[in-house]
């Protein structure tokens, strides 16, 4: 039985200020941590990130709304995933709720690993203990040098996969010296945060086509569903897309209509493990590899589970510093770890200086 | 230029009990207000409302995300709500967010009534100066007496129009009974909070149009669009929804697949005045009459001013006793407040028993 929730929140700062096409610069990201225990004194940790807005309200609806309501019931994480969605829903769908639930899910996931003596990989399904991962950067500000320097710095590290933000008037030009930089065998891909119209899309898609990239990914607003359909039949371009996509409804309609190659769920903000395992599972159905964004460190224990594992994207957010077990890369693959529960571990001395609330 | 942005949550409380189908109790609901200050010390004041949870999270958002990039801002509200959209997108595309810049615009729209002299009703078009009004009540806990009593309670307060929940395995004899209560001539509509499912609603509809119903709201679930869809051509049934729409995209989306006879923007959820006079021109495109949820002290100036004005729905939060202003009825229409601003204007010393923070 849960007998606690407790969240906190830190501000952690980025090395640089790094922007992207459509959010702008970005000076530190956002970790909103909820710890649950249990009346057996097992405790688990669950989180979510933001790029550095909304933490505070995810923070309040974590204390004010779900605290509440989760205390005193059993710690199941499914059943829980469902009433916290009816719980705070004419608030939801999505939004920051997505971001709170995500949060309070993967504690409880955590939990179940502890209890259970089972770690992420094998709770998630355990097809591999590894997956394919590649580096991207929020470089979209980097004159060519320092782009290109930053790419080589990924395959210094052992990733065969490399993602560029796009979204400016040299895109191709840099996208030709980034292929040109790690040869035909390295996955390449470009992503332009919905920065473009439909048409600008075409076109840029066509331009990225002729550097064998993997898949455009966010070409336009993610709420246009048949839009990316229409990219996608007007150029034969691999789209991909799942980050801002928050609900079972909006992977649906995204799966029915958007012609993606690639889905890219985020269990911090599409409802935490519970909401991520759904969504592989209709990658699953629609024949699609499932990929994923951010959290490098969570999401190399589900990509790595399932059998159409794509691969993950471990981001610039600087969370390796943060926790126990920075991610472990052998031959260019994401080895996922195997103790039991989450296998994330903060390091909460070191997030102290940070806390905000 | 705005000088502050200082936002209040209150917990006011409920004289009863009350029960929908989906949402379960209502103790209370939460009004947010947010008071903009202009360089020229003039004073707009916003607010949106839940039905008891989010509140916390929406001020945390307006305090935290949005009260720092709106100072020093011109108080223009169309363009500072796009850029509100997009400094929380990440986190937002609906939810709290939704919410909270809906708060904002709304404070700049009453800035900008103040400014020039205009009332509400005349800036968002100025078609009539007042329009039909409904009474619907959180009723679905009322056992047939109460509920009786409660509808004859809204006809003697002079309104042509009333709407009951549904949800119960007694619908259709409650329906029936209310019909036979009100006569003929006055407009009945049913809400199920979306507590059906297709199937279940496609009979029930069929059972509420023997009682000449003028629409049937939420039967399902809002994502569902196209299944409004179906209902609609199975039946014939004219099928309302809106209040849980945030974000242009949907209310296109619901436009184009739901068959809808009524749509239902309540600006204190689908981006203030700003985003709601853009939904009620997506209903003069699409042929449809633009109603309103709740929040019936604005929404009589945003549906009275509108050529294709439909009925706002006098909602059962007993906000009149915190406003200077209770809804004003006349020959069964509700009248449009005249003076410059908004025209709701809070009773902060009857509020501030409620002051959560």
């Amino acid at each position: 039985m849960i007998t606690e929730v407790a969240a906190r929140l830190f501000d952690v700062p980025l090395d640089e200020v790094l922007v992207d096409a459509k959010h702008g610069a970005h000076t530190h990201f956002q970790l909103v941590t909820c710890t649950v225990t249990t009346s057996d004194g097992v405790e688990g940790t669950g989180y979510t990130y933001t790029g550095g807005k909304g933490g505070t309200a995810i923070l309040a609806m974590i204390r004010d709304d779900l605290a509440p309501m989760l205390t005193g019931q059993a710690a199941e994480p499914e059943a829980l995933h469902d009433a916290m969605q009816w719980h705070v829903h004419y608030v939801a769908r999505g939004g920051i709720a997505a971001f709170a639930i995500s949060a309070v899910d993967i504690a409880l996931w955590d939990v179940r690993g502890k209890v259970t003596g089972r770690s992420l990989v094998e709770m998630a399904g355990g097809a591999s203990d590894r997956c394919g991962a590649y580096c991207g950067g929020i470089d979209l500000g980097f004159d060519l040098p320092k782009l290109l320097a930053s790419v080589e710095g990924y395959l210094d590290r052992g990733f065969h996969g490399v993602k560029i933000k796009v979204g400016r008037d040299d895109d191709q030009a840099r996208a030709a010296a980034v292929r040109k930089l790690i040869g035909d065998d390295v996955a390449f891909m470009v992503d332009a945060n919905y920065a473009l119209s439909e048409a600008q899309a075409i076109e840029a898609a066509r331009g990225f086509m002729d550097q064998g990239i993997l898949w455009f990914e966010e070409p336009i607003i993610p709420d246009d569903y048949a839009g990316y359909g229409r990219i996608a039949a007007a150029t034969g371009c691999p789209l991909a897309m799942g980050e801002n996509l928050h609900t079972e409804h909006e992977f649906g309609y995204a799966l029915a209509q958007s012609k993606l190659s690639y889905l890219q769920p985020d269990a911090s903000n599409c409802g935490g493990i519970t909401g991520w395992l759904r969504v592989a599972g209709m990658c699953r159905a629609a024949g699609l590899p499932v990929c994923s964004h951010g959290m490098q460190e969570l999401h190399v224990s589900l990509v790595s589970a399932q059998p159409n594992a794509g691969l993950i994207e471990v981001h610039s957010f600087p969370i390796d510093r943060y926790t126990t077990r920075p991610l472990v890369v052998e031959d260019a693959k994401a080895v996922a770890p195997s103790e039991p529960g989450t296998g994330v571990t903060f390091d909460w001395d070191r997030l102290a200086p940070f806390a905000r609330a």
